[in-house]
């Protein structure tokens, strides 16, 4: 077991919890028995659960845990009122060296406030920000900030520029990843002050650990000609719902559009489609900037999501980001 | 000819003019002929255009300039240097009264700054603002700003809302539009200042001629309940090109999964989608906030595409947009 990726997994958030969870870590036993699971949870639903997947429980260990923090609590009072829940409880793992890694599908803005009360920020990082992957033309980018920081100067961008690459290195076998700046034009006048300014940082910093590709307009994104792309949570989040809600009504209208012969004909190009496109292939944000990583899956994301999200966790940690992040600092003073 | 709606048409800017603006001015008087046109451009090239197309000459007044704006050229140096051009004089037809509404397909920032220029700004508004139409499930809704106002204070928010709502009353059949501020939750608490401070001068306006919804996430806006969306120039245009790039992601990646037959069994259905996804039935971005209207046609669109901002720009003089503009104006002193 002490060579195994211990995953902190807060067992009862999300839609469909714990049932799903439970789903998903069979799911990834599958494929990968690498990982071990420390389930933060109420032990009598979890052992109930546990024994419909008889086969994962060696892979499993159940910590008995109160409370369970609701989607719709404000982050301040999860936080506040929350010390003996299953969410606080997984990411105080981390803390306390009994896991590399913390994951839950619950409360997005209760499970930020809480890491940063949990953790401390790695030194020279300023901001922690949320991280995602995002489907390309030749496989898939990493975005951020998708949402942790409404407004952000240069100095949080540039931390942004050195966390997404280290992230894009420990996920994808590439030395020096190819980062851009989301802006609203590709000429260097362009953009906002602080766009402007931390281009200036990173076009004059020459960097061996990332090429930087100037700016990236967001039709270009799923190009796939740059790995990581930064903005500041507000843009970032924008993009990404603007993406979600442009793709839902393409799909939702196009299955209206396609009678059972049609699907039936193309059914084997349609499936590669459909795969290529689940938004569950890309399911968990990663809150990078603090010295343990903690990954948020989608609440409303089924098994097959949240096995991915494990899948994730099991390569941020094997990945050695935070060693990478650190590595991968840039001084701007 | 003096009932009909007088457009001013830059003959010369976007791709493949003059010619897909003769054949789009062919297009639009099959169906409808309130129009006329001042076409402004190189007299000998245009009068060569219209012997293609006889029939549309009667709709037809050219008048010669000398110069071209290019899509490259820098919007300061275009206005500097650009008195003679088809766009510049296009505009000033507006200021002499010679016309009511200005079509072009030329460079945008070239289009607003020599537009800034030349007409007045209307009493009370202090920014401008580029509003475009999106595709949603009920029909089409208004979002501006879509990238003319990079910094926005809450006045200008407050302006953008009583503008998109006038111009949506301009367009459609409605009292009192749905409107919504873009932001990244739904919750009051949510947003950055300038989003806040908008939404309490909405609230307690509790205006007669819009009904204020609050705000609207991005991945709401094809949803259809909101008729107006409203945000600042940056956010607006990040928001407009992802849709674009992952609408074309989307599509690109669709086409190669149909095959011939699988598009022959659903083709009226295909043939819906595919129309209500048509970017060229949104083609035209309206300047607000002027004087006199003026309108940006994309510059890849084709002829049918322009026969849509022609449309656009007939509905807009005959809905009184500047009037209805000036009886919206909400006071937030």
């Amino acid at each position: 077991m002490s060579n195994r990726v211990k995953i902190a997994v807060d067992a009862m958030s999300g839609e469909n919890s714990p049932k799903k969870i439970i789903d998903g870590i069979d799911i990834s036993i599958n494929s990968n028995q690498e990982n071990f699971f420390l389930l933060y949870g109420k032990k009598d639903i979890l052992v109930k659960e546990l024994k419909r997947k008889s086969s994962i429980s060696e892979f499993c260990q159940i910590i008995d845990t109160k409370d369970i923090i609701k989607d719709e609590e404000s982050p301040l009072n999860a936080a506040k009122k929350g010390k003996d829940s299953s969410m606080w409880k997984a990411i105080e793992s981390l803390k306390e060296n009994k896991s590399d890694i913390s994951l839950s599908a619950g409360n997005t803005g209760a499970l930020l406030l809480m890491s940063r009360l949990l953790l401390n920020t790695i030194d020279g990082i300023s901001k922690p920000a949320l991280a995602g992957l995002w489907p390309s033309s030749r496989d898939m980018s990493i975005v951020l900030d998708l949402g942790a920081n409404i407004e952000c100067n240069e100095k949080n961008l540039t931390d942004f520029s050195s966390m997404g690459s280290a992230l894009y290195k420990s996920l994808f076998d590439t030395e020096r990843p190819k980062i851009a700046l989301l802006n609203i034009g590709s000429e260097e006048h362009k953009g906002n002050d602080v766009i402007k300014k931390t281009f200036s940082i990173l076009k004059d910093k020459n960097l061996n650990n990332l090429e930087f590709c100037g700016y990236i307009e967001p039709n270009h994104i799923m190009d796939g000609n740059v790995d990581v792309i930064v903005t500041d949570g507000f843009t970032g989040n924008i993009a990404l719902k603007t993406a979600e809600g442009t793709a839902n009504f393409i799909m939702k209208n196009l299955k209206k559009s396609l009678n059972k012969f049609s699907i039936l004909l193309s059914y084997k190009n349609l499936k590669k489609f459909k795969e290529k496109l689940d938004p569950r292939k890309y399911n968990g944000a990663i809150f990078l900037g603090l010295e343990r990583p903690v990954v948020k899956s989608h609440g409303s994301t089924d098994a097959i999501g949240f096995a991915h999200s494990i899948n994730l966790c099991n390569k941020i940690v094997k990945g050695n980001l935070i060693e990478k992040i650190k590595s991968n600092l840039i001084n701007i003073d």
